[in-house]
């Protein structure tokens, strides 16, 4: 049983209550609070030592990561955040100057993207360095971009390039929260979700909670200039296209609009974030399963089918 | 220095943000979020196996004290809990059937209190179990009974008895929502705190953050059953007295009022709640410090002063 299939069967029994729009299952919670005009977005992410980052990563960045993930979470719903609990269990022995870092990297972040963080605790433990974060946003009423709403015919779309991410990326990457408010703002987007599994893995999160499936064209996934150089510098890495479409943490936007609108999307995009690429890679289909055009033909991608590659 | 020391420094250059009612300092985050009617609660709160919990304590009841801790802060503000995302991080090698344990208890708290448990994650991590829960509630707007109100002249009132949680009721206990939301809606309360760390750690918290001191009369302190049994049966153990003061986790709730609303609160109280004890202990005076009235005269009970009593 791995973790989806565990939070899948913790969750099922979870009764939804009031003013919950979307509880389990999404990039965050949203949550119908009263409000006359907004809805509002809920999630916490936790960044463990030895698994998010090793004992060598500057405190500064750590920081910086553990609320970037929730940020691009509040990304990947089209919204906007506002506040931010922290948590921080700290090991034995830990050093108070090295939390003062941790906090300097967290606060840095947070004023670039005017959020408030409004408490939190400080916590001894036992293992190594946990932090985890709260954090709340808020979308216009109706405006919650979901994973369930991907539909067969349409584009799906990814910013920026992916894989290789582990070489340092992981520890600096933009959440796009920008570029998701203006898509939200100006297009029709049907789903959306931000990439932390690796493009074959999150796309399947789409794919499932939408009851869809999907083609993808090997050759325009976008693959980071990371990836590339691992493969070529040692002979065990992925190959490029392997790496891109499953080393996660790239925290890059997937989304979903009707084939109708996938040319204004791209030229829109390319006026408003010239800096920034964005590419279609493949469409919705309605046969589930995920398959991948190459050179060698289509193939299916099975979640434990990426040794094809290989 | 020690924990409060850290938090104080670490928060210091939060920038407080728009629509910040309370940020750092009280029991809950209060935000304005726009809502015509009310404020928000925002608390988050871990436990930690080998701190809050040992490995042989049931995994249901571990789950149910994550989140009975923090209802108890949302009842500390006078408000009313909404929705929690859980946050395991679980030891290597961990049972999922334990994970199903832990949401169990969780679970039944939850829907006792009408919490909407709206998602959360689960992690892989390095040291014992962790589990935090990020929790959401309201108070009516103005509402919110801060630590920061006491006057000179308040009655100072504790719900329960204390001291000796830790033989079982820190397991167990029952988050005062109700009472501190009948309180809310039919007294002037003016400052009120759970008690997590005892009843003279946590009025410190509500002195300290009032500029006020207080008188405590140690023969009113409503002593538990299980320290005075402690006391008896340990040599070594706490004189009872001691032990209510300093044991900590027991989530009962402290409350100051104007000292000619005491009769009405307690009577009030006694008809509404006849099963639970509520008793005035001291009073708040203008002259910062914390003292207490025994048959031994009046001392000063500071921050580590408790070798006085033994």
């Amino acid at each position: 049983m791995n973790e989806f299939e565990l939070i899948a069967r913790l969750t099922a029994g979870l009764a939804r209550g009031k003013g919950v729009i979307v509880g389990v299952g999404d990039d965050c919670a949203v949550l119908d609070m009263g409000a006359p005009d907004h809805w509002q977005l809920f999630k916490t992410d936790a960044v463990v030592e030895g698994v998010h980052f090793t004992t060598d990563t500057p405190r500064a960045k750590v920081g910086r990561k553990a609320l970037a993930r929730c940020l691009s979470d509040i990304a990947a719903m089209g919204g906007t955040p506002t506040y931010a609990l922290v948590t921080l269990v700290l090991p034995r022995g830990f050093d108070p100057a090295e939390v003062e870092t941790i906090y300097s990297g967290l606060r840095t972040l947070a004023a670039q993207h005017e959020v408030s963080i409004v408490g939190g605790e400080t916590t001894a433990g036992t293992g190594g360095l946990l932090i985890s974060i709260s954090l709340l946003g808020w979308v216009p009423k109706g405006m919650a971009l979901l994973r369930s709403s991907a539909r067969a015919g349409d584009a799906i779309f990814v910013s920026g390039e992916l894989g290789g991410s582990l070489a340092g990326r992981h520890l600096d990457f933009e959440p796009r929260l920008a570029e998701a408010q203006w898509l939200n703002r100006h297009f029709d987007v049907h789903a959306m979700i931000d990439l932390s599994d690796g493009l074959a893995g999150d796309l399947r999160h789409v794919l499932k909670a939408s009851g869809v499936g999907a083609e993808l064209l090997g050759q325009m996934v976008p693959v980071s200039r990371a990836a590339k150089l691992r493969a070529r510098a040692e002979s065990a890495a992925k190959p490029p296209l392997l790496a891109a479409l499953t080393d996660g943490e790239d925290f890059e936007l997937l989304f979903t609009v009707a084939p109708g609108d996938a040319v204004a999307v791209k030229d829109a995009w390319a006026s408003r974030f010239p800096e920034l690429k964005l590419t279609c890679v493949g469409r919705i289909v309605a046969q589930p399963g995920l398959k991948i055009v190459t050179e060698h033909g289509v193939r299916e991608l099975t979640e434990h089918g990426y040794t094809h590659f290989q």
